[in-house]
């Protein structure tokens, strides 16, 4: 195991009829922006049950924050805190917008231009107090310090981090998911397996316990999504896809191991480019990773087999590909595509993925920092 | 899933060498206290690492803290505390000193009799802010809010927790672990065992991640416990069995589920009344518990056994009675007898326990608050 430091403050409000706790963990005296997405927390009723627990408060509005959050479109709300004197931002929605308020909770104070927090990972000095309401699942981000902001002008879709920009608290009602169309569950379930393998499918670490509770959150997400999609009402379901995407990215399962990134970083440049939904890229990308680094990941690879998917016979080859077929399949199964070639894309579209990811990514990515752009042609050939 | 809150504001610096973090975690104008245990600190060198850390700072010290902390030891710390004007306490040792230090830090700015924090579960306005640095493994109280304390001339050994008492940071090396004598590292490890155990063994909540993360946990104990018996200096294993006994009980398995406390109940009055070690009253009630509550804990007893230990042979009972046995076995490997006679205790002392007990819990125990001090009797009868 590595040396690591876990430090995560964030305050996990979890379960059915929670949304009132809101009213005791925002100072009573606070300016709130509620920041918000496409406008579904009013017409779903969590828009109403947020108000009703704000009631006799200070509190402003800033909806429109879009999947994939732009900077265009949080520079207003950034503006607006600004102008008003907001000190508290409350993010009600899915990953994009904890996202999105994570990078307004860090420019309302920053010095200079703001982009730079994510393009020259500049340092912050502070950040205005966020709070999460939570309604879709997937990122892990109201439990963490990470967040992912794009610029389609400039073709960008580039992470930030820092301690300063966990959420003090974040709500968690699964019954707030309820009405989430498939496409948004199966994306977020997605977004979390992915989350969960790009910090086990690397390299034994001598971390038992890490690995086991990766793998716990795998068998879990392989069990539960079944019911969610006969049931979207199936509150035991909802609420332990809700409780996985939390626990695969706050720092329990990823201490003390080696991480690959890569599928993610490939994948943003697929969003840049063309537009396919994050957790759809993860899909086309994760398996042909796995594939394309079998052999450092053998080992990983093997254990994943076996214990995920109860693979025991046959070769290792053999037992490999049924695991990367198997985890195709999955993600197949929930209405994602696996391959390239259901959105259009073919070879012709390699050289551009490479070329932005080497403007993004100066050093090489992967648990050995050895994925360049030059392997992107080789990496996505496996999923055309 | 049951409704839950999950804040842990602890700070865990983790791995080898890391002692010397201590530095940048206390404020350079605290006056600092210094609590250890029986001086095995100044043995093992870890005494000189910490000091060599706080090197210019102001360091009282006070040691002496023993297993199962008793409150007239810790007094006079409190009272050290409040003439020096202390404002930042250090525990350097196992469980019985962080839990130690938290009674202290409660202490110090109480107003009225301190023994109330435990015998009346008097609320704290506040407490003295703690950091640790441990070197033995297995309360958890590194990383939670829970504290037990002693009192030999009230024969009661009684828990408290507040937030107030979460360590601001705990450093766990290790290398710190090397030196520890068999017995104790066994005990951390039946300690350990039986925190997931309390956690795990209950009945099906629907909370199928918490439950497969237990079961990592179990696995891990059982992997790991026979390399470090083997090779005390084994690095790896000593790292994760130092993990798995934060993660047992910091949180990350226990929420959203039932919980059965009981056997931590019983074994502090075999504490309590004979001496005998904490983790070793453990290995002896904890069979005698599963066994006498089997009915309600079916379900729960089947998949331990299937998950846990891997039998899948014989009808339910049979299979129930293995696990049970296998889990004796593990103990009594590790050197921890799980029968009263082997400390000279027979059915003589059951009143006497019962006695204790009713006086200690006024109100009913277990996952289905449904164990009382006249069913102690039953069960330590299944552990002559």
């Amino acid at each position: 195991m590595f040396n690591f430091t876990h430090h995560n403050p964030t305050k996990l409000i979890f379960g059915k009829g929670t949304i009132p706790k809101l009213a005791g963990e925002i100072p009573s005296d606070a300016c709130i922006l509620l920041t918000y997405g496409q406008g579904s927390i009013k017409q779903n009723g969590v828009y109403d049950q947020v108000m009703q627990a704000l009631a006799g408060r200070t509190v402003l509005e800033y909806g429109g924050i879009e999947p994939n959050p732009q900077y265009d479109t949080l520079m207003p709300a950034v503006e607006l805190a600004r102008r008003e004197k907001v000190d508290f931002l409350l993010a009600v929605g899915g990953g994009s917008v904890v996202d999105g308020t994570k990078f307004i909770a860090a420019s309302i104070p920053f010095e200079g231009d703001p982009w730079d927090i994510v393009a020259k990972r500049a340092p912050l000095q502070s950040a205005v107090p966020i709070g999460v309401v939570l309604t879709l699942p997937g990122t892990g981000s109201e439990m963490n310090m990470w967040s992912v902001i794009s610029r389609d002008s400039a073709r960008a879709k580039l992470p930030f981090g820092s301690p300063l920009v966990y959420p003090r608290f974040s709500i968690l009602d699964p019954e707030t998911t309820y009405s989430l169309p498939w496409r948004q569950t199966a994306n977020g379930i997605v977004d979390t397996f992915t989350h969960v393998m790009e910090q086990y499918a690397t390299y034994p670490a001598d971390a038992p316990l890490q690995d086991r509770m990766a793998e716990a959150i795998l068998l879990t997400l392989i069990e539960e999504a079944p019911k969610v999609l006969e049931n979207p009402h199936h509150y035991a379901a909802r609420a332990n896809l809700m409780w996985c995407a939390t626990v695969a990215l706050n720092e329990t399962i990823g201490v003390g191991v080696p991480q690959d990134w890569s599928t993610h970083a490939i994948g943003h440049e697929l969003t840049a480019l063309y537009g396919i939904d994050h957790a759809r890229t993860l899909a086309i990308v994760l398996p042909a990773v796995l594939d394309f680094k079998r052999e450092p990941k053998r080992a990983k690879l093997l254990q994943y087999a076996e214990r995920v998917w109860g693979i025991r016979e046959g070769d290792e080859n053999a037992r490999i590909d049924e695991a990367i077929e198997r985890t195709r399949g999955f993600f197949e199964g929930l209405g994602l595509p696996t391959r390239l070639s259901a959105y259009g894309l073919g070879r012709e579209c390699f050289s551009e993925v490479a070329s932005l990811f080497a403007q993004h990514n100066p050093n090489p990515v992967g648990e050995h920092e050895d994925i360049t752009a030059e392997h992107i042609p080789a990496i996505l050939e496996r999923s055309l």
